[in-house]
Formats: C-alpha cells, sequence, structure tokens
C-alpha cells in the first residue's frame, strides 16, 4: 500500500529520523522484555529492591518504545516492533536463561542501558539538523534511560 | 544453578502446570506485541476505535503474561519470555508489515485472539488434575479472552 | 441473521452453557428490579440500613446480569434481558406493592436471594463438564450472594 | 396500609405530579433495559462505539428513573418500578430479539429516546402549575434525554 | 454605607428576592445547627444511622445557607447569619437541650425540615415574577429537602 | 444540506430558543477570549488575585459556551461559534489590547459580565412559553454569572 | 433523663474539663458564623484573599466545633450548640451588619479569633490537673488558631 | 541478642514508656480480634449498623497496636505482639463464641473498650514523668476510643 | 442459640466446608499476627525491604482471614477468630520473641507460608465434592500464598 | 503603558520570539474555536469517534495557546488573542457552517492541523539563534500536533 | 521594623518558646539539605532502599522546618532559615562530600538524627512551663524523629 | 574513591555539563530556601497572595534542584548541596532577616530569579555542544523560572 500518512519532512530528512527511531523502538522493545524477564528470574537478598525497580524500568521502555512508534507514524512511516524483528535487530546486549542472582541481575542491566543510550546519543547527532522535533524526543529519552543507568550503577559499587 | 525456589507441586504436577503457563507466557508476550502493532499501524475510517480497542487487548496480554510467569516462578520453575524465545515459539498467527486496513486488522485480531484461546483451553483440561491452581488462572484468562474474541468477531459481522 | 460471533465450544456444551447463562441473567435483572422496588417503598425504624444495604445488593445483580449477558455473547448466542422476558421468565419470588414494614422487607429479599443462588446452585453442576468457564463464573456470582443471603438473614434474628 | 409518608402537595396537585412520575419511571426503568439489550446485542463495524455509547445511555436512564421514584416518595406515593409493570405500562418502542446490525440499533435508540421524551413533553406542561418542583426535576431530564436524542440521530446522516 | 453591588433586578423585584433569601438563609443556618445538635445529643439502639443521617442533613443546610447567601449578594444585599438574627427570625421549631432518644429526634427533624419547607414552598410562590433565577435557586432546596422529609418520615412508620 | 436533526419543538418555538441559544454562544466564546486576554495581560498588585479568579471565569464561559451549543443540536439548528462570527456579533464590550492595570481590568470584566447578562435576562422572558427547557439552561447560567458579576463588583468597592 | 453515658472521669474532673468544652464549643460556632458572616459581606481590593480565607477560618472553626462537642459527650455530658445558646453565651467579639471594608473585615476577625484563644489558653490550664486528654484537644485547637491569628494579623502591618 | 537499638531514654524511664506501651499493645491487639470475631457472628434487626460500626473500631485498634508497638522499637524494646501472649496478658473483657444477639454484642464492646481506657488512663498518668513523647501516644489513643465508647454507649440508651 | 442462619449446603457438605473454613481462618490471623511480630522486630541492612515485604503480607492474611470468616457464615457457621482459638489451634510455625535478624525473619516467614499452604491444599482436595464455591476460595488464597512462597524464598538464595 | 515586564532577552532577539509567539497564539485559538465548530456540527456513522477526538485536538490546542501566550509575557511582550485579531491574523484554514459529514470534517481538520504546523516548523528555524527556550516550546506542540495530524490523516485511509 | 505581630505568650514566655523553635527550624532545614545529599550520593548494594528512605527523612524535616517556623511566626517572632544561619548553628553533624557507601551513610544519618532529637528533647523539656503549645509542636516531631531514629539504627544491626 | 559511575560524556564533555549542574544545584537551593524565609516573614494587605505564590516557587526550586542533582550523578560527578556550599556558592541575591513588607519582598524575589536565569542562559549556551540531554534540562527549567519571573514582575506594575 502506498504510505495513506504524508510526512511533513521531505524524503531525505524523514529516512533519517525515520531510522533512528525505528532503530529506538526495537531496542526498546527489547529492552522492556529483557527488564521483565529479569524481574522474574532474579534471586538472592536483593530481590525485592531488584523485583521493584525492573519494573520501573520496563514502564519507562514501553512508554519510550510507544512514543517512538508514533513519532514514526507522524513522519510518515510505518513501524515494526514485532517479536521476530526485535529478535533479529536489537541492539541491546540480551539476558541469560533461568535463575539469575542479583549482582548478575545488576550488571547485565547496566550493560543493556548503556547499549540503548549509545545508539540515542549517536541518533540524536544524527537527527540534529534532519528533525529537532524527533531529537528533542530522543533527548528527552536519553536523559531517563542515563538516570536509571546512575542508578543500576550505583548498585555495583 | 539448582532451582532455589521449591515447589508446592511434586516434580509430574509441576511439569505440567509448568509447560502449560510456558505456553501460555509465550503466546501472550507475542500477542501484547501484535496488539502494539496493530495500534501502530492501522488506517482507515474506524481508526479511533481500534486503536482504542487494541490498547485494552494489550493491557490484558501484558497483565496475562506477567501472572503466567509468576505462577510459574511459584511452582519452581524460571520462565523465559525473551524475544527470541516468543519468535520462536509462539502459537499465535502473527501480524503483517506496513499500514494495515482496519478490516484486516480486525480479521487478523479475531485469528489471533482465537489461537491463543485454543492452546488455553487445551491446558485448561490438562491441568484439572495436575493443579487446580494453575488451572482457575488458565480459566480467569480464558474468560477475558473469549470476551475479546466475541467484541472483536461483532465488528465484522 | 444466522449467528455473526462463533463459539469456542461445540454446539451441545455451548447449549447448556447458554441455557444456564439466559436463566442467570433474567433472575439477576429481576433481582436487580426488586432491589430498587424495596429501596423506594422500606419504611420503619430501619429504613436507612436497609434502604443503603438494598443498593448494594442492586449493584451487585445490575454487575452480574452484565456479565452473564457478556458471557452469552462469548459462547455465541445472544442475550435476551428485556422486561417482558424477565416478566415471563424470572425464578425469582417478586416483591409487593405499596410501602412496606421493614422486617417484610427483609424477609422478602432473603427469600428471593434463596430462589436465584438455588437455580445458580443447580447450574453450577450442570456446566462443570460443558464449560469450566462458564462454571467458574457461576460459582464467583453464587459466592457473593450467599455472602448477601447470610447479611440479609442475620437482620431476621 | 395507610400511607405513612405525608405529602407537602394538596391531592389533588399530588395526583397530578405522581401520574407525571410513575409514567416516567415506567418509561425509564424500560429505556435502561432496551439501552443494556441492545449493548449486548450490537454487531457491525460501529460495535464499539455504539456499545459504549449505549451505556452513557443506561446510566442516565437509571439516574433518572430513581430520581422519578424518589421524587414519587416525597410526595407521598409508592412508586411502581418492577418488571411486570414496566412489561406493561412503557411508552417505549421496544427492542427486537438476536443479534442486530449497528444502523437498526441506532435507529431504534432514536425512536425509543424520542418516545419517552413526548411523554416527558407532556408532563412538564401538566406539572407547571401543579407542582413546580416535579417539573423542574422533567425539565432536567429533558434536556439530558434531548440531547441524547441529537447524539443518537447525528449517527444516522 | 451606600450598596457596593449593583443589582440586575429593579429595586422592587430585588425586594421580593431578597426577602425570601434572607427568610432561607435564617431558617438554613438553624437548621443546620439543629441538625449538628440533634448529631450529638441522640441515643439509643437507632444512634448510628441517625448519628450519620444527621451529617447529612448538616451538609446540605450548610450548602443551601452558602448559595442563598451569595445569591443575596448577586442581587446586591448584603445578607445576615449571624447567631443573634438565627436565633430571633428562624421558622425552624428548635430542639430540646440534653441526650434525646432516637425516636423523638426523628420525630424533630421531621417537623424542622417540614417548617423550612413551607416557608420555602411560599416564596417559590413569590418569587416567580420577580426573578426566575431566585426561584429556581429556591425550588432546587425545596427538591432535596422534600427528600429528606420522606427519608425521615419513613423511619416513623 | 436538509437538517439532519428533527427537532422535539414545532418550528415557531425552535426560533425562539434557536435564537436566544446563538446569541447566548456568541457572547460565551467571546467572554471566554476576554477573559484569557485579560488573564494574560493583567499587572499590579492585585495581579495574583485577578490572574487566578480570571481563570474561574474563562473556565464557567467555557462550559456555558459548550452547554448552548449542544442546546442548539438537540432543538436541530447547527451552532456557529467561529472567530470571525463571534468578532461580528458578540454584545460583550471587548478588552484593551496591551498590559492593563488591575483596576482597569476588574472594570472592564464587571461590565463585560453585565453586558451578556442583559442578553440572558431578556432571552429568559423570551423562551418562558416557547421551550421552558432552554429556559432552565438559560436560568442556571445567568445565576452563575450574576454570582461572579457580584464578585467581581465586590473588588471595586 | 439521667446520663445515658458514664464518663471516665470523676465527676469533679468531669465538671472541669466539661465546663472548658462547653465554652470552646459555643466560641467556635460562633466564630464560624461569624467566619461566614465576614465571607458574604466583605467589599475591596482584596476581596478574593480574604472571602477564601475565610472559608479556611470556617472550617477549622466548624471542626474544632465538633471536636469539643464530641469530647463533651465522651466525658458524659450533653453539648449544647443551639443558635439562642451561641447568641447568648459567646465570648467572642462579633462581627457588624452590612457591607464591610476589607480591612475593617481583617481587623474584626483578628479580635475574634484572639478572643476566642483567650479563652481557650485559660482552659489549657484548668484542664491540665483534671484531664490531660481533653488538655491536649484544647492545645492543638490552640495551635491552629494562633496560627490563623499570626496569618490575619500579617495582613495588617 | 544485644539490643541493637538504642533508647535516648535512660533505662528507668525506658522501662516505665515500655512497660505502658507493651501492655497497651496487647490489648489493642486483643480488642481488634474481639472486634473481628463480633463483626462475624452479630445477628439481629441492627445487624447492618453493629457489624460496619465494628470494622471503624477495628481499623482504630489496629493501628493503635501498631503506634503503640513501634514506639516501644523507638524506645529500644522488641514489642511482643503475638497469639499466645495476646491471649495470656491481655486486660480486656473477651467475647463469647458462636451467634451473638445484637444488644448483647454492644454491651460486651462497651466492656471491652471501658477495660482497655482503664489501663491506658494509669498509664497515662505512669509515663507523665518518664517519657512526655509516650504520653502524647497514649493520650491520642484515649481521646479516640473513649469517643468509641460514647458511640457505643449510646446505643444501649 | 440454635444457628439463625440457614446454609445452602446439606449438613455433611456444610461441616465439609466449615472445617476447612475455620482453619484456614486460624491460621490466617495467626499468620497476620506473626507478619506483624516480624516487622516490628527486624534488624539487619535489609530492615527496610523486609520490614515493607511483611505488611503487604499482614495484609494478605488480614484479607483472606476475613474471608475465610465470612465464608463460614454464608454456609450457616459462627467463625471462631479469637486469640486463645488462634494460639491452641493454628497450624502455622510460629515467631520467635526479641529482634531478629533479617536472614532468620525471611526463614522463618518461608515456613510459615509453607505450612498455612499445605493445609490449604488438602482442603482444597476436600471439599471439592463438598462445596465449589469454598474450593474456588481457597484456590483463590492459594494462589496469592504461594506466589508470597516464592517472593520470600527467592530472598534466601 | 510602557512594558512593565522587563525581557531576559535582548530587543532583537525578543522581537524575533516574540513574532513567532505571536503568531502560534493566534493560530492555536482559532484552531480551538474551529475544533469546536466541528465537534458541535459533525454528522454520520463515524459522529462519536470524531466528536470525542474533537475535545482532544481542543484540549491541546488551548494549552497550547496558554502556553504561547505566557511565554509572551515571559518575554515582555503583552499577548493579544482576541476573537477580531484571530479572525484578521489566523493561518489556519476555517471551517463551513451548518451541519457537515463526518468524513469532510476529517479533511478539514488535517488541513488545519497542517497549516498551524507549516507555521510553527518555520519559526522552530527562526527561534534557534533568538531564544533556545522559545523554540522548545515550539518543538514540544509541534510534536504533539504532527501526532494528531497522523491520527485524523489515518482516518481518511 | 516593630514587630507587626503580637504574642498571646507574655515576653519572658515567648523568649523560652522562641529559642526551642528557632533552635529546631535550623536543624530540621539542615536535616532535610543533609537528607538530599545523602540522596543523592549514596552507594552500594542497598542503594535503592536507603535512596528512597532518604526521600521520607527529608518530607519529615521540611514539614517539620515548616511547623517550626509557623510556630515562630504565630509567637511573634520572625524566624530565619537562611542558608548562612544554617550553615552557622545547626546543631546537625553534617555529611561528607563525594560518593558515600551506604554503610556510612545509614550511620551518618543516625548520627544526625540523634543530635537533632537530643536539642529537641532539651525543648521539649524548657517548654513545658513557658508554653505547652510549643512543647506539644516538640513532642510531635521527637515521636517521629525517634521512629526514624530506630528505622535507621536497624539497618546497622 | 574513584567514582563508581561512569559517564556517558568524555571527561571535557562532562566536566562543562557538570560545572553548569553544579552551580545550578546550588543556585536552586539557595532559592528554595529564600522563598521559604520570605513565605514566613512577608506582612502586609497582599500578605496571603505572597504567601501562596512563594510556595510555589519553592515548590519549583526544590524540584529543579532535584534534577539538577540527579543529572549530574548521571553525567558521573557527585553533587554538593550542603548549607555550607549553598551559603558560599550561591549567586542568588539573598534576602534580608526579620519581618518584611509585600513590596519588598515582591521586588527581592523578582532579583533573586533574575540572577538565576542569569547563570542558567549563560550555560545554556556553554553545553550546546557539551550535552544537549543537559541543555534541555537547563531550558526547561528557565522556561518555568521566567515565567514566575513575569508573574513576580507584574505584582510591581
Amino acid at each position: 500500500m502506498k504510505s495513506p500518512i504524508t510526512s511533513t519532512l521531505d524524503p531525505a530528512r524523514r529516512d533519517v529520523a525515520a531510522a533512528a527511531l525505528q532503530a529506538a523502538l526495537v531496542d526498546l522493545v527489547d529492552l522492556s522484555l529483557i527488564g521483565k524477564q529479569a524481574h522474574w528470574t532474579v534471586v538472592g537478598p536483593q530481590f525485592r529492591s531488584i523485583h521493584l525497580a525492573l519494573d520501573e524500568l520496563v514502564t519507562a521502555a514501553r512508554d519510550f518504545a510507544d512514543q517512538a512508534a508514533e513519532r514514526l507514524t507522524a513522519v510518515g512511516v510505518a513501524p515494526d516492533g514485532r517479536a521476530a524483528t526485535v529478535a533479529r535487530e536489537s541492539a541491546a546486549k540480551g539476558f541469560g536463561d533461568g535463575w539469575t542472582k542479583g549482582e548478575e541481575v545488576v550488571a547485565a542491566i547496566v550493560d543493556n542501558i548503556a547499549a540503548v543510550v549509545s545508539r540515542l546519543r549517536a541518533h540524536i547527532d544524527a537527527t540534529a539538523d534532519a528533525d529537532p522535533v524527533t531529537q528533542d524526543l530522543l533527548i528527552g529519552q536519553t536523559a531517563r534511560l542515563e538516570q536509571l543507568h546512575w542508578m543500576w550503577q550505583a548498585q555495583l559499587a
């Protein structure tokens, strides 16, 4: 189907914005699934703190995935957040199977957030000229994820 | 790691319950991702009704996935709800890419709910003797999904 | 019109579930109208307690009627909760006209709840094999109505 | 039983007010049951919009029935809102059985609201001298029902 | 001080409206104090029901007193709701001192509400031509007080 | 387009009601814009009190404009609340440009409310026979605007 | 009637507590009526601030009157908060009639609060030995009224 | 284990405070269990009023038990609120088994509250010098329990 | 007193249900007291997590005790949840006195939940034929307690 | 009057920011009036969806108009959002009179949003150097309006 | 400026109360800043628990500082809670710079609370005769701070 | 201690961001303390408006201080918001001691906000290249503070 949604951006700028947003969508859906996986499988004395903190991460990741997808639609491109796409294209680090000790969970979450932030940072630069509206959205998501990055890192000290 | 969580079920019953719950978990995570994908890509005169109804489906699917996973932990088995596992093992029908007309969306959602209900129905029978607590959880999820099945079907008439 | 809603039950099981649910629907709509009638016409020193307690009964009856009707739709059968149907088919005991003394109201409500519970109990048995999802709904409604049965009976002591 | 509730109106005025209110009570209870019946049996592409709009109608009809009944008590007359009375005396148009297409539902609801408004309008005139308090209640109900009449009619255009 | 608030009514109409409203103000402040007095001194098996119902009466009386006073200001006349004015000019029946049996409380409240309604009814007629805005306010207060009159009377049956 | 909305009023009565409501709509939209303009441009020691009080006026004016427009639709006439219509037909007094001292703001708001109330008062009389439902709506709006008229005037003393 | 409520205090201590509480009750009811009177009749540039602040005073005075009365009942003495009692026995300073300039209102409220606090202070001393529970209630009310005393005084500077 | 919590009180004062608080804890836990027992077993025409009022008593007793226990911890002593301790040391009067008539329930609750208040009153005196912070807590609990004592006694008149 | 509450179960079935429910009531009241005892006496680095998690356990135990008791009344048997009964008949493991290290608290709570679940599991089987309504209640409580069992066990890993 | 509000921007930058904000203010007030006009006059099968979606648009337009006006004040320039100014200077496309079919409404809203976004996009570029604070506000408004642009366009497919 | 706020205390008593309150104000502002400093700089496995618990401490400290300051105004003395005054006069122990390990944070918070409580305890004695209203405020703050003292100490065990 | 929190910025960029954020933190903590100081000591006819507006300023300042501090942690630098640091390094103008007339308070608050905004504006420029995430946070804080700057200035006109 020819796109039923026109963009307020010219095609070149739209493609830059769309590439950044599709990547963010995939990473954020994956981060939400990783957060839930850890939420269920963590064990150890810090169980309750980590279990609760992971739901805050999942909430952020889900909201940001929705923002990214709905910004894609706004620039006239259909998002793709399906399981197979996520499994194939995510830049997140992933998470092991089975019960996992609390300190391993913390370390894995720090690494996953760092990987997602790294792609977002690159796309903040890439979209500066192409679309400041998309850039502003990525800046807002990065601000929150870097705050979470600090909070998870702080537990490793 | 040897399982740190003991089960109140004997191993045979635990395995029956766990198989049902792991299948439900995978299907329900997939249903939540399918619901979001449709939420973003639907177009047509019924856009707003379908867009909103899909978020109700996503909410149900996410809550039920969490219930299934936390029941798995309660019977002593670590859940697996990661993207690759979902992409590989889901019994849902899936959803096409790109912008999708409203009536195609409705038909696809009906098919996906029906597929998930079908597996749940089989597991309601399978868990009746093994674990009535797990069975009760599956009955409750089926009740809500069959209600949604009616509501989505009604739009096809 | 041929039914636009397919059932996840085979026809024999669907008919058992539908018979139980249609009977419950009619009884519960009637119970809600009886409760309101008593709410308006009760007089006596216990007026305020009874007046308020009747609205709790009406709320339960309305919610359960809606549940029964929407479960009927889910098994593929159109519900019938119209005034004439209710007047003709309800198994409730009914309620007299005009102003009514508090103790007569209490006795009449106890009788009406008992009659509705009696039909529900029979249908809990009847649906055990046909559809555990429908049975579970009827069990939940019976639990609440038997609680109300105690509360109304307690006032007669 | 001799009426335990004295009226602040003389008998002639009380009878005018009571006749208007008893008629309104019956019509509004019937409208609430018709609204629920349609809520359950509507099918077609507009399912969700109509299904939701019907619950707003039901809420209004239930609240207004309660107002009318409690104004009857205030003028010293016991209301009658039982199923058989409603089935026998309602001036509403009624609603067919079985699954019903959306556009038929809309047309039937427009007709039912119009019939109820027509009786209310006549009683606004009839109660002007007899009891301005009752008249004010009927005016308020008519205002809301004529608003709903517009909203349902608008869907037919 | 010359009145700093101009009226949208001519002086003759303003005086009719103001007389009705000042009378209502005094009666309603008194009714709120009577309600509280009864709330504190009631004893007997119905203590809790009556104690709670009296606070609903007090809430209504306070709100209506405020409405009457603020309508007086709107027609350009300063209200007077001070204790001495209320003690001197109220048309309510009053309430005895000391602990009071529940049934005496109910009878006294019925009489007090009836006395206040009686003055309001007379002012509804008096303000019909002078100021329909003031009349509408008095009609609304009468509707609620006649509802409470029924509820308190019902306890005497 | 021939009107898709039928009226429950005959044409002569409908025209009286519609004229009153269209005038009220225009005045009230204008009052809401005037209130916002003053909210932004007021300066002086009373800034905060006036700034906040203006938002209460704007809220009332917006709600009443919506009521008037939706009553127009209910009597079968399409409302017109567009900027050019408001600029051309409003009976409000308007508001100057640029920063405005608090006492000038208060005086201007008193004058604008008075002008709107004056038209409403005339239409209360005009609609008494034509449509008591419309009249009741205008009475309710006048009651609130005359209360605000007092509150703004009180600041001038 | 012999008192139906026994006291946990011996008669001598009960009488000290009751005298303090009955005095507080009368003063606080009067303060609430004075606060409302001022709320309605204040005029001047500070109208809105004073009008709103008076409702905070009224709320405090009403709550404290209720506390004092319900503490009287707890020590076995029936309270008296009727209009004539308040008019006769209040130690508050009272409030003039008619429209009142803002600065006069502020001064009058400061004087009234000071008078009420003065009696409370005396009763805090008087009840120290007789009943620390009553004393604690009076301390809490004094704390809030002295806070309001500051806030009203601050406006005079 | 040597106490891990240091006290801000010297040992003699700590012991006085702790004795008062441990006694209050035991009595209040018992009062909460007695309240629930009565809540379940009361029968008679006043069933609903008593049933609801008992939950207010239970809420107060639970909150106060928690306050007493957490004040014990604050003065450096481990509380003991276990079932056997409560059964052995409570000064409350207890409650009979089986269904209980409303008037017997009321009398039993009055006696139980009186017994608990009596010990609290003694400890208010005992803690005055030892720890005014603990005393203030006991005064606050006594204030509420004496209010409830009045409300329950009032039903016996 | 002969039971004033009739049962909808025949005597044999009623006795099975009642035995299960009375046992659950006693265990759950004890669990709530144990949970509070631990809430007050826990010490160690995990203090805050454990302290908060225990209140969630207490809330569940209290709600379930209330459910069990009110189901007992519904089947016509008076519950017994008094301190001495609980101390004598509870199947829970109990809790030591004095300050308790976090890891000992966790282990003790795991053991107590396991003991309560064990009796519930036996009663789920026992009531399957006797009363599916009671069984459904026990299933629901077991589901939540097994979830809490996992969460507390997870902290031991 | 010389401006009483100093700007934190130098005059040249202030003028750039002010021009952008005054244009946005006018467009957004107009968009809010257009949205309401369509909200009242839309007819057709999609009536309810469109009617509700228009109120979301109106809410956004009103909030953004307020933001733009209050940013104008912050940079030291008095806003102008009066009806005549809006009618004369708005860049929105406007809306026809009378009843309007749903699909025409959707197309008109898409065009109006597009026109407003177009001016905002130009001003995002214009204010980048002059005032990043103003630019950030315009970016945020554009993000939301482009999201609404997608949602309204999607209905045309 | 001569004090515009008169005191209800004589000068000698006022000075005692004011000295206690000014000291409390300074200590509590400092405690709130210390709590925030620790909230930001804590690291270690207990990060989340400590980070959250610190915000509860900050909330208490801020509320109590406000209470102390507003009691100072009520006794006629202007408070001083500015940064330099706090830095110079606080009796709290302070907090080190840079990232801080969890266990050090806990120990430092215990010490700071203990220091603040110590001054409050001395002032409870000092104000007993001078002003029981001020004393009651200090008792209430001490109760809460000693509760927090226990909770923080418990983490050290 | 070597920093336990890694930064997503290189050291040079981190230092620019950190310098801006530490300055903002100090200024905003000071602004919150200044706002509270003024909140307590303001006197004069505008007391209530200014007293309330100051709490809005304090809320903003506290929230922004927390944002600045938690952004510092996110870039890997420990914040310093202690009293002595604030007293030494704040760029705010400060506030005099003792009771302060309303107009002096307004002027002082305008000056303090202006000083804080001036440093923020400089840091918006400084961080544009170094870290757009930090810049975006500073832009958002400046937007709100410039709005407050207008509101406080408007009172001086």
